[in-house]
């Protein structure tokens, strides 16, 4: 980080609905005095049935909204933009500095199984650009990794079906494709925003002895360090704010976006912006 | 309709996706000899959790590049923009004769069930406008209706998943929603165009002695009969054409429309369009 910004500029985060709050949640216990500003591109979510093409281009213009806003550093806290537009959004926003959140969740998994056989739960356009099985073979040339796309698994978060006999059914259907032809996972990956709300669902499905790795910690401790490295952590001892932006649907936002977050939101919360 | 319009244009059907294609399947089937071209504005789906004005945007920008290309009659094949949208779609594209999925679908439910207790299954939107309930209740003071909202439903059908265990207990959570309090329908009405790939599921969950009424095939009917009545019929004897255009994602419309349609396509079956 060359550039030198205001250090009570906020860290804009990014995602293409409210499946991000599991990041911001994480980056505000991480680093409470920040400044916080979440943008939530919900009049054109989900990202993860979209073509790359339109990926990356909401993904500039919600970064370059932020942007406009002023911020210190964009965390994409989105899976499927991460992978598709991460370089993209670098390029168009230089010198502010850019945290994806698959290089972290990826550096996570290596961490916690060395060598291991890593399943990467994700949308379908995270799946086809293969951007967690580069990451993590990057890292690790003893890993081997398998992507499975869990469609289904974003509507179970959304309408807070996170618990129970039908999740437990959807989890383990998902589970058993991936595994075809032998494979055994001892990790397993939760490469999109909405999944760490099911993780205790797929806990009971895959048992104790596999690791689930989220993140929303990891990519936490990347801000942080990023922060500190550019000498532009915010100081002030009180807690930092936080602002919410949607480009659609405040009172959705606040109904769906409270279940992420873990405190209750109203749309008064909530501002709507136009991309 | 006053305005005359060349017999060989095509009728335009819109709908946010790919579940429109089930209304495409029964205008073909009614109506052979016409011409269709068929848009999904695949960039922004699902229009169902999406705020009215976002929705009236949208669908006023898709009917106007299906009029753009020249069409002698739109078909608004999206219950959501149905129920949110079609006032404004007329007004904007007046005198076109617009035709939306919702009146047929209330009218079907009426005449099957008089007096009746009917059950909408449909979007967030849908529900939220109250639309079915309106149209039903114009027409038929006796009876009494319940709207469910049910988004799981719409990625159960996107998945393929239309069979099966999950399939069932899905259905059996949101009809037990729905029934709380003791409401019992006698017609349930797949108000939403995925739904009718969910229609044997469903059937197994309440059992024969239900109607269950989707608008495809009696908008189809109200289709042939504003064409008689404007003396717009095509009365050529060879099979009309179809054109499909998506505003994203042409490989995925073709997989995911092919299931809904009833027969395969292809990517180079596709036309891209911007919005």
């Amino acid at each position: 980080m060359n550039a030198k910004y205001d250090k009570d500029l906020p860290i804009g985060v990014f995602d293409s609905g409210v499946g991000g709050l599991t990041v911001l949640k994480a980056i505000r216990s991480e680093l409470p005095a920040e400044n916080l500003v979440y943008l939530g591109d919900t009049a054109r979510l989900p990202y993860g049935t979209k073509s790359p093409a339109s990926i990356e281009r909401y993904a500039i213009q919600a970064a370059e909204k932020l942007a406009e806003q002023g911020i210190k550093m964009l965390v994409v806290a989105c899976n499927t933009a991460s992978a598709v537009a991460l370089a993209a959004l670098r390029a168009d926003l230089d010198p502010l500095p850019v945290i994806g959140v698959v290089e972290p969740g990826a550096a996570a998994a290596v961490h916690a199984r060395p060598g291991g056989s890593h399943l990467v739960l994700a949308t379908e356009a995270t799946v086809r650009l293969a951007a967690y099985s580069n990451a993590i073979e990057s890292r690790d040339e003893q890993a081997t990794v398998r992507e499975q796309a869990c469609e289904m698994l974003v509507s179970l978060a959304e309408e807070g079906w996170t618990d129970g006999d039908i999740a437990t059914r959807i989890i383990r259907r998902y589970l058993d494709e991936a595994n075809e032809g032998g494979f055994e996972a001892n990790s397993i990956i939760l490469g999109c925003t909405h999944f760490p709300l099911l993780k205790e669902a797929i806990r009971e499905v895959v048992g104790e002895t596999v690791a689930i790795v989220d993140s929303a910690s990891t990519t936490a401790h990347a801000v942080r360090e990023t922060l500190q490295s550019g000498g532009q952590m915010r100081t002030a001892r009180e807690k930092g704010d936080q602002r919410f932006l949607a480009t659609d649907g405040a009172t959705r936002f606040a109904r769906v976006g409270g279940q992420f977050l873990g405190h209750a939101l109203t749309f008064r919360d909530v501002e709507l912006v136009d991309l």
